[in-house]
């Protein structure tokens, strides 16, 4: 009695012998399988990947041989003082393929290389005030930044994620900024991939600073502000990235926090950005840069910006019933002030649940590229077949 | 290249043999992949069911039958001029187990039956200022009503939903409610279930008038507003109810649209239920109920109503990008003034997507009664197997 009531989703079929039933999905399945199971946080053996996904030994020595091939996995010395044969424990081999991530942002361009652990393994950020030169200015920077990056790192690149401050297509187009208004329309996934010879995805730098935000242990539901320039949110629910209806979600910058306020880059009024934007806090401090400011820190200007980003995330913790926030980009540089006056305003405003938990990102204000390294190599681990195929050829 | 960058999520493993796969299993999904063949728009025949499902002619029949006798499926008369055996096309029994929809509201009470096929085949609403009554009032008057229409639709109930103007929690328990404050902390479902002598769900008003447009055939992708006292939203993604994080999402009502404006029942100030909410609108235009507002029509108040709308819904589409916006409620009696301000201030402010379709709801103020009703049909036509359980008992 008393359960939820039904979603109304239209239910599928479940028809047998379809597409995806062959063997070598499921080969490609079952090496998925046995690449999760090697990129836990222990090294594991053979014997104990066979009990945790219920294959044969037999099968996952021959799957772990064909990750082995492909640089993924790597075999450590054997165990010592174990009696019989001795097992050889397996890890993710951090010598492996890696992920290229790079961000173009209003203000600054840069790019790194994430291998298969996790790890940075060097990142480059210029500050470049790029905003009104053609695009072509900030895709030489990239294009040199990733050379340094990966020459530094010595790795094999898998591929390429790029992280943009706006709206950005299915079609790695960016379709909407406010910000950097020269680069709407640029395909600037190809545009990059052409000049570095690869794959390029192109992401929501806000979701991709989510995206690191859970990776590096982050709440599986929160909203995740990127502060900057621009103001966005990546939203992540129950441990995915929520992309909405049209995958465009959390432009939370332009949620109104006062109908007849400022006039906003989007051609609105009165949005977040206007009042929690690091223009706007600069503007308002009367200091010219992030580093002035956090070394001002004027009470009030911080509290101000701090009651907009309260305001703006009342309204999104009501509409999504998420339990925490998390503010990233130059929040936690912000200090206190600004976080008790987002948190003051929360526990105003909030209905949808009795507590909202307020915290600072962990990461630094290169979450958005580490995040698309690191989606790279995500990308690569759940589902390597297409990499173990390649290193076959 | 440049497909989306991926969502991050953790991949379950498919494990052959576990539970689920069971013979039981197996017939109670034939038996909801059936049912769902037959209450399609147009009759069909067992053979048309068979190729449909991919079911053997044999299994098919066997499951009718099943359906027949638990009194979900009628069979028409055989359909004349065919050759050979003539086919008895199926449809759903209206005449079989009804769903039972209760509305508890802040000024009304309702109730009615909804028969298999979605039509109400009964209904009451009464106007009551129960408001400030203990909740055993308001409980009576719901058992009455269910009791009159009951009698009236003459059918069997299967079960029933209460729709309550509040945050309701997982166990039917109304958690918040700031235009009904007695009600919280009530087991609303459990009070109505021991009175009916029936399993009673309790579930927000917006999100069962947001599932009522949507299985009347609204946008599959939507924010759905209703407005009246109180005025919450359905978020519909997919077809789907969009819950969030913790199943209470949707609270548009008090998302800020000002934020030093007046105080709202939440505690909070400036929510847009202090802007477009019906106690708003009648103080503003000096009139004392609805009927009195929709007459005098003060494009004024009404523009103003509408432009806080806008607001708060720009920063719902920005958050969740959405390509449609339902007004329900009060709200289509309010007429184009309104509507036009709410799409001036969308057009102005949504950044996410090039335009948005606001749209008025096509369902009456009972859409969140009608919704309740025909959430207990859709749950059982989604899962026949416990009825004809029940039935063969």
């Amino acid at each position: 009695m008393n359960a939820p009531i039904p979603s109304g989703a239209v239910r599928e079929p479940l028809r047998g012998g379809g597409p995806g039933a062959g063997q070598h999905t499921v080969r490609r399945h079952n090496l998925a399988l046995v690449l999760r199971e090697v990129a836990g946080p222990e090294p594991v053996s053979r014997a104990a990947v066979a009990a945790r996904t219920g294959l044969t030994r037999g099968t996952v020595s021959s799957l772990v041989e064909e990750l082995i091939a492909a640089g993924l996995v790597t075999e450590l010395a054997a165990a010592r003082g174990t009696t019989g044969r001795p097992a050889s424990p397996l890890r993710l081999d951090p010598t492996g393929p890696a992920g290229l991530g790079v961000e173009i942002g209003v203000d600054a361009v840069g790019a790194c290389v994430v291998d298969l652990t996790g790890a940075v393994r060097a990142q480059r950020v210029v500050h470049s005030h790029h905003r009104d030169d053609v695009p072509a200015t900030g895709l030489a920077t990239a294009e040199a930044l990733a050379a340094e990056v990966v020459a530094e790192a010595g790795l094999a690149i898998a591929g390429a994620a790029v992280a943009l401050p706006g709206v950005v297509g299915a079609d790695g187009v960016l379709v909407r900024a406010p910000n950097l208004p020269r680069w709407v329309d640029v395909a600037v996934g190809d545009e990059l991939g052409n000049r570095l010879g690869l794959a390029v995805q192109a992401g929501n730098e806000a979701d991709l600073a989510a995206l690191a935000e859970l990776w590096s242990g982050g709440p599986p539901n929160a909203v995740h502000v990127s502060g900057g320039i621009g103001v966005g949110a990546g939203i992540v629910l129950g441990g995915r990235l929520f992309r909405g209806a049209g995958g465009r979600a959390g432009e939370i910058g332009h949620v109104v926090v006062a109908p007849d306020g400022p006039p906003c880059s989007c051609g609105g009024r009165g949005c977040l950005e206007t009042a929690a934007g690091l223009e706007a806090l600069l503007r308002a401090s009367g200091t010219p840069d992030l580093e002035s400011l956090v070394t001002a820190s004027p009470p009030d200007v911080l509290a101000a910006a701090g009651r907009a980003l309260g305001v703006a995330l009342a309204g999104a913790v009501n509409l999504l019933d998420v339990p925490a926030v998390v503010l990233g980009g130059i929040y936690p540089r912000c200090g206190a002030v600004l976080l008790d006056a987002v948190r003051a305003e929360l526990a105003a405003r909030v209905v949808s649940r009795p507590a909202v938990d307020v915290r600072f990102s962990a990461l630094g204000p290169d979450a958005a590229l580490r995040g698309a390294a690191t989606a790279v190599v995500h990308e690569l681990l759940a589902d390597p077949a297409i990499h173990t195929a390649a290193a076959r050829a």
